[in-house]
């Protein structure tokens, strides 16, 4: 029973990977709201499948239908349902995983959870789920747009190879330009090596995704649960396959001095108050302070891979497998659409939050 | 507002660091459970300052009172609430801070936040409040024992010292056999050379806290938002100074290929079901597999450092401030305790849960 | 913000009264459950329109379809989605109510709130939106149905008609035997008497149904804000034209003395535990007693006649209005699967919390 | 588990009639606001037993304690939790209920519900635990009226003497000009000899308290399922012994025709939006529609009477009981500062929700 999501700004998903749709109900959304169905088209067709020679080459068009809640161009504030229909939802054979537990999968602990599951492609567990937060997230980027505040990720690390310039000394035009979504060419080129690797030897491969927030004003963020970064980490580590998360100096900055470490304070010549570095990446005190926020999420490689691999039965028996089917060899270029509308969702809701925060 | 958590099991603290007292209403606590006193007074003595010389020096007894809930022994499934009296409110003085925006600390943000702030000791944004987190946290572990859970954390990083073993090469009855919480011995011993390196350079260092948690049977986590690891990071990631989580096998394994990473399904001797290898960290798909969990977390160095830093006061000036009065050189050895409550805290919360996902 | 209704038996709905689609999400309801379309299907046909001359002559189909949550004839334990697609939603003509506020109906509050409105037959404030709670109804009463639990709404006044016998005096098998659905025929012809009087002067009536639920056992409501009664008002508050809710004595208790309002508790010959009276309509300190729960509701008369009306538009000028299209006279007989359906989310959301509450 | 009250300004409960004290945490409350301790006092000092010779004569002194989120005079943000210490816990016997169910009481059903109960004094089911509930009403009427808002209750009815004239006739200043709280002195004296004739014969007798909620400004109310008037019912419900609630026409409305009971829309001389009548009860499609809001509140005869009732205990065996201490003979006088707080409590958390319903 968690398949909702935001308190002021709230969503609600539903659907299987096979069953008949996918879809969301977004309940919070500020009335007067200027939304097109094109902008919200347009997110998921950045995180949709068969995009390139690197991603799976599934064609769903994952065409998505308003059904409440925007009227004449805009939002009414009342809820706003969208759905996407699952293509040939009847045609695939499910029989060889129906009774299996595969490797690092969510067959068993599903089975365990709730006595029974839905097998086919994955059901809930599966990462088609995220269609309904792309879509979500198009309307929650809007309203930032709106407050002047932008979110872009970036693919940073595929296995070894890494991006080690910091997102300010990176194009960040440059995300959609490669099929990777890596903002720099040649780190680009290397990773795409990596994937086509990992997939050539039926494989898979993990990675890093990169975010940056520009705009957010100081003042966002609910102690002392709903710190600003605990909510960016909670949203991202409930993506399928994500591992791990840190921000601002993250996991590196334990090995600092306070001294190193802190950010001094300064007013800058149009009086704002900034910091001299941004260790803090943006939050301090589980507040924004209006510098950049960044953070990073770790995904571990795809469990469906195409080679044999020895697993056991829901009665507990040994058996063999072999993954089936157009499968990701690795899920970071089509992970950031879906880290760039989680990222949004949270500061939208924050956005909503702080307005009550004064008399 | 966000002084709650949890969905079943749920705590609501409050409290500043030099206000009356910080405190604690736990609502959902099961009825018939067992709890002395002295359970909840022993956590909270584990995380009290002026435990050793490489901690704060300020003593305080933190003296836990109970006002509710709990009659002849038992709680009685109405609301515990907890509260640990401040010594000497009023005795300090704060002029210095009055008016300052220390580094790295919340003094801006929750300026900028609500306009007026408790400058008192950094008032909510003080970790005096995880004082709240630790009784509460009591209780929890107190419902998990009963059904055979453990929750045990330990320092495995201070700076750059690195507990390299994992977990299960550890003897973990001697987390609290030296004063850093290191359970090796010969490990302890450099990162207590680090603290005190740090301590007499008039500056603080950062580190990461490990946790297991055994015994958690293959059920719990809530997809989709409420993933067991969604859960786990944002109540850690709550925790003052807390810069990155990672569960399983985390950043690391990112590089892995998913062959490497795959954890094999096998039926063991006694016929439960496990898994040969535990990159998952005991977590698949959001919901435990009933292996151990394990995960990290990164805490930075403390903010507050003895040595004169340039900042700007609230009329956006720049200022030179030193910190006065007794702090912690590292937050680690003191954060254990409160690792261990939040995890706690949020086993028994997906414990609860669970009891409803069948019919 | 509040299209969601339950803390773990949850609903989220969505739709305007002529836009695409109306529906609910359903979250929380347990894995395990039998249920068929045909069941879901058969709540909904209760509440169509056109079901005889004294309600609205709309032909509404109200068709549901599941889009996920139900595999192989059982629930799944995750989110069950079910639509509703509106009819003709494209072929009326509102200009006459664009700017109008239609007295007693949501036009002016809905604007006064959103700035804007979907205008287009009310909208969102449209009783329409009731589709998704009988939806939804369905899947709670055959939970409560596994439990042995039954929910019965009828008719007990319209207009000046009132019928005084109380619940356990009546043949509640007979409340679908009218068109009025009161189990009484007598009484039932006198109330289509008054309906019709009303509908033949292009007029409107109000009424009261009310509602008995058996089989509840001991233990259920969550004190202190989430008594059963005040839970069970609230969803019956929530309902489309609702003024008032009593339980047990109700308004009229309030003259007797404690000596003839305290419900004496006495040992059955079977050994139950029981009362000789039921002036707590089986509820005691917010907590079901075993007792049979029965409570009363008060429906206003609708808002749209079909006599012309004064009123003013959204430019705040005087203007004459007259109802236009087939509205119902009357809604209690429509009204009475509403509250079936209300009453048993509240009694399985209950269920489930009470799952939780003792070690 | 459902100690929390409010979505925004939200308070959560604690505490046993004779345990170690009642008090609140309210999370929520926008920074900035001023308010004294003796305000908070105030309303609790309404609260009070022994006001008079018609409520208990119990001395309680009722005075509360600010732990936190207040300072300087104005609350910061953070939550403020508030303490009554109870008196005298330890000096009772309360060995003649230790076993007994009690009639009307709960008794029965909290032992039904957590296996275990705290017997003294009705424990958490005891009215005690309104303090709480008025402690923190008092800091929500101090953010109403710093928006024009005010909130005023009174006893319209006690047994059959019935206060027929509407709020709109009476001089609500009189309300406290007589112990049992009404506006209208005829009225009052009548209603204090019927109380009197009840506490003389060992009895007691029940009442309704009305409210008039003056200056709320058009648009709030949160459909569909936290409707102004849902909440409101919610809210009074979840008071001890309330048994109904009805607002605008309530009850005596459904016997209206919609031509009779329509309020007309028109534009006032100032050019605001008025009704000509007011059924709505100021609320409209559950948002409010500026007019004042009002409703009525029953209440049943207090359940502890001086006089021998049959009962059972806890073994089932039928036994005799007499009601001992001191008790009040009609809650009504008392509940009307507690009817202000929840109605106080309602509308400020509206007030805050409907800040974030437009871009």
């Amino acid at each position: 029973m968690s398949n909702s999501y935001g308190t002021l700004f709230r969503i609600t998903t539903f659907g299987e990977s096979h069953g008949a749709a996918v879809g969301v109900i977004v309940d919070g959304c500020p009335a007067g709201l200027e939304i097109s169905m094109e902008e919200i088209q347009h997110a998921l067709d950045r995180r949709r499948p068969g995009q390139s020679d690197i991603t799976t080459p599934r064609k769903e068009e994952d065409k998505v239908t308003v059904l409440s809640g925007i009227f004449e161009g805009k939002t009414t504030g009342t809820p706003i349902a969208m759905v996407v229909n699952n293509k040939d939802q009847h045609s695939h054979d499910y029989s060889h995983i129906q009774h299996a537990f595969r490797p690092s999968h969510a067959d068993y602990t599903y089975t365990a959870k709730y006595g029974n599951r839905d097998y086919r492609g994955g059901g809930r567990s599966s990462a088609r789920e995220t269609v309904a937060r792309v879509a979500a997230g198009a309307l929650a980027a809007k309203l930032l747009q709106h407050h002047g505040i932008s979110v872009q990720s970036y693919v940073s690390q595929v296995g070894s190879v890494k991006l080690r310039k910091p997102y300010n000394k990176l194009d960040l035009s440059q995300i959609d330009s490669n099929k990777v979504r890596c903002p720099d060419g040649k780190i680009a080129a290397r990773m795409i090596g990596v994937v086509e690797e990992a997939r050539d030897s039926l494989d898979t491969i993990g990675g890093v995704v990169s975010c940056v927030i520009k705009g957010v004003p100081a003042g966002l963020g609910e102690p002392v649960f709903d710190k600003l970064h605990a909510e960016l980490g909670k949203a991202m580590l409930s993506i399928n396959a994500v591992k791990g998360f840190e921000y601002g100096s993250g996991f590196e900055g334990v090995k600092l001095r306070g001294s190193e470490h802190n950010d001094q304070f300064y007013t800058d010549e149009e009086g704002h108050i900034r910091t001299r570095t941004n260790n803090s990446g943006g939050i301090q005190g589980g507040i924004s302070n209006g510098q950049d926020i960044y953070f990073n999420v770790a995904f571990k490689p795809v469990a469906t891979i195409l080679q044999p691999q020895t697993t056991i039965n829901d009665a507990g028996e040994e058996i063999t497998l072999k993954g089936k089917g157009r499968h990701d060899p690795c899920v970071l270029p089509r992970a950031v659409p879906i880290v760039d509308a989680m990222a949004a969702l949270v500061i939208a809701d924050f956005l909503l939050r702080q307005k009550v925060n004064k008399v």
